[in-house]
């Protein structure tokens, strides 16, 4: 997919209230720099819970929403599901309320963008802009080079090969759930698909992986196989040493439709956490983590 | 409704074609003047036939298509039926192409508003730019301080009484289809609904009034009653002295799903058309009709 195709994509999804539209695609307009990535209607996890932006900025770490009187964005647990969940912590929100007229919305949209470039303007002085690039953001490459990937910078990846790359690996194809860090030991880097609505039936007799609202938690469980679940808690009961730790990917669906791995952070094993919970918990140590070129 | 509920309502409309909304929201925030009327997928009709375009300005008489390979706007009969028509002989279309690369796209759509300002300020030069005023658009005492209603203006109300008080009535309501012109001889003001699909059964045994694409003719017959046709022949087999007028205003929808009454022009009864075509038949003889005051 190239740049067209994703703005068109992107900004073809602003239909749901009524104002969206209007105001998401005259900030991208108006703003008019194809050195920008934005994502509409982008799922965030923050403090207070999660939430629906309107439009999000990753470069820049801003979200904007659109304030439309009588309008709740509800999030759905069926349509979370899956979600990419960006964290957005310490994110800065703008809102444009679009009660006004339409020569304030114009002039608050104009506000808006001037605070855009003015973060823009300070990020590259301070050499922290990087210009969106759409084949590079999901090349291991680009994260080998920097080397390091961190929850800040929207890390997430086409294929869990790319992902595996990142830490010493060279595979052309890669299928599997977790795979061992070839340059840190006792660690695995780990792919685990969410499936955080308890309502449902287990499907495939597999595994039921939760991620708390923060983020900072993981539990892991075998949905059918009690006897397994108890051997693992014993396992962990009996365990002696250093915490086994995992670089964790969650499979997500982004929001124009592909499967995507987000990078979430190094998670540790906590013992305490799984005997108290009565469940495999892991528990989010780093949210950066050093890259590893293959050769 | 309001110029932010208009525009908001006639973006919300471009979404037939993948990259309509881009390019059309783009010129829309770009152009970036609350003066200058816009219109999405306005139906047209030009010497060689009906045809949509994705954006049209009125003041202007400018339209723009956006040009996308493999896609064909078709013009649907049952969709045209009540379809509010533009007459756009003369008009200037414009095309964006987006096939071409994101980059060039925006530097076309760059020159495309460029000759949009540089035809408004031709336009204010000569004196010849109304800026657009919501309400006044659709209020007769606008036409009647201009002297005359033009086809090239874009004259439609919202109400048969606004346009029958701009030829000296007062009416506070009226529901009739047509109405005695009060001020000039021998002439009256029509309000035909028109049904120009063929295969569909008549509906209300009501009256078949069809306009020709070019929009030079209208003939009109009862959908039943055959004695009643006979009878309308014979008279104009035996009329005698001048032809009688219409002034036309012809009932469609609007695209935002109003009911308008668009002038169509002046029109007469042509004896030699009707009598030869065996049906009642009317021929535009003016583009533009002299408006009086009621007092």
């Amino acid at each position: 997919m190239d740049k067209k195709e994703y703005i068109v994509r992107q900004l073809a999804r602003t239909k749901h209230k009524k104002y969206e539209q209007y105001v998401v695609t005259r900030i991208i307009n108006l703003l008019n720099d194809l050195d920008i990535k934005f994502v509409t209607q982008q799922y965030v996890s923050r403090p207070e819970g999660r939430a629906l932006t309107d439009l999000f900025f990753p470069q820049l770490a801003i979200h904007v929403e659109v304030d439309e009187p009588h309008h709740k964005s509800y999030v759905h647990a069926d349509r979370i599901r899956e979600a990419d969940i960006v964290n957005a912590t310490n994110h800065e929100i703008k809102r444009i309320d679009v009660d006004k007229s339409i020569q304030e919305i114009n002039s608050d949209i104009d506000t808006l963008i001037q605070d855009i470039k003015v973060k823009v303007h300070r990020l590259k002085e301070a050499g922290d802009f990087v210009e969106w690039d759409i084949d590079a953001e999901f090349k291991s490459e680009t994260y080998i080079e920097k080397g390091y990937v961190d929850i800040a910078d929207d890390v997430k990846f086409r294929q869990i090969k790319d992902a595996c790359n990142c830490f010493g690996y060279s595979y052309k194809g890669f299928q599997k759930g977790w795979v061992i860090h070839p340059n840190e030991e006792n660690t695995a880097i780990w792919f685990p698909r969410l499936n955080p609505i308890v309502e449902e039936a287990p499907k495939d007799g597999d595994w039921d992986n939760r991620i708390s609202q923060n983020e900072e938690t993981i539990t892991t469980s075998h949905l059918t196989d009690c006897a397994k679940n108890e051997k693992i808690l014993n396992d962990i009961k009996s365990h002696t040493g250093d915490s086994p730790k995992r670089v964790v990917f969650v499979r997500v669906k982004g929001n124009l439709g592909m499967v995507l791995y987000r990078f979430r952070g190094l998670y540790a094993l906590s013992i305490d956490e799984s005997l108290s919970r009565g469940v495999e918990t892991w528990v989010r140590i780093a949210n950066r983590v050093k890259t590893y070129s293959n050769s």
